[in-house]
């Protein structure tokens, strides 16, 4: 394991990147059953027909898998990934067989009033598919502990 | 099935929501198994050192089951539910066995400028626990048809 991160490490400006991985239909019917069940997202006839013209994954399958490469790839923050808020962009449809790629930079870093034991760090991702494409930007603010306290 | 919606149907402060649902542990962990696999979502032991004194929701999950029920029990919107952007803040964390319910308000609906046929509609809604408290609010951007070109 990459070594804990605290608030104190980041800085702003600091960017990181995920592998590519690629969207299967499997995977992006699997999401739609549980989470988003719309025709587009579940069955690619139906979807022929829809708005998109054919079968996409669900903007909250892409940040879910973007939150996957954060845990797996992202920022080892000293005890995990602490989600405040985030902002969600889609911009373009994510299709069978796309491959995606998350990147990264960090746009703030902001000590707490309140709790001077953390921080909230503000960090924006783009998701790019195999074009290069953005297909979402993700604004996420983490709550980050201190090292020592300020 | 209810009837379809059209931009033209929908007034700001129209408010709707959801049934009831629970969340099991089971649930809390097979979300996070796939897309965020932090201890704290994944394993009651682990969890209970962690932040959060025990297994939590990823908030993605909450999100997620939060468009679920739009889609099940939401606006029966032409064409369907298409995202162009959300905005979420966490502000508890759901635990299991937890039963959650979403309030939803329309905040705005605004005619494209460029597109004649459609028009962006934005929905605040908040997803309380059975204590009432509010654990997530999510904005969402949707684009939805007209059903005269304007």
């Amino acid at each position: 394991m990459a070594q804990e991160l605290y608030f104190d490490d980041l800085d702003v400006g600091r960017r990181f990147e995920s592998e590519p991985f690629a969207v299967t239909a499997e995977a992006i019917k699997a999401f739609a059953e549980s989470y988003d069940p719309q025709p587009f997202h579940l069955d690619e006839n139906a979807a022929a027909d829809g708005f998109f013209g054919g079968l996409v994954a669900s903007g909250w399958h892409v940040a879910a898998l973007t939150m996957r490469r954060f845990v797996l790839e992202g920022l080892p923050v000293a005890g995990g990934l602490i989600g405040a808020g985030a902002e969600l962009q889609w911009l373009r449809a994510t299709r069978p067989g796309d491959t995606l790629r998350v990147f990264s930079e960090i746009l703030e870093c902001r000590p707490s009033r309140s709790r001077p034991t953390r921080g909230t760090v503000t960090i924006r991702s783009e998701t790019r598919n195999q074009h290069g494409a953005v297909v979402q930007v993700m604004t996420t603010r983490i709550v980050v502990p201190r090292r020592e306290p300020a």
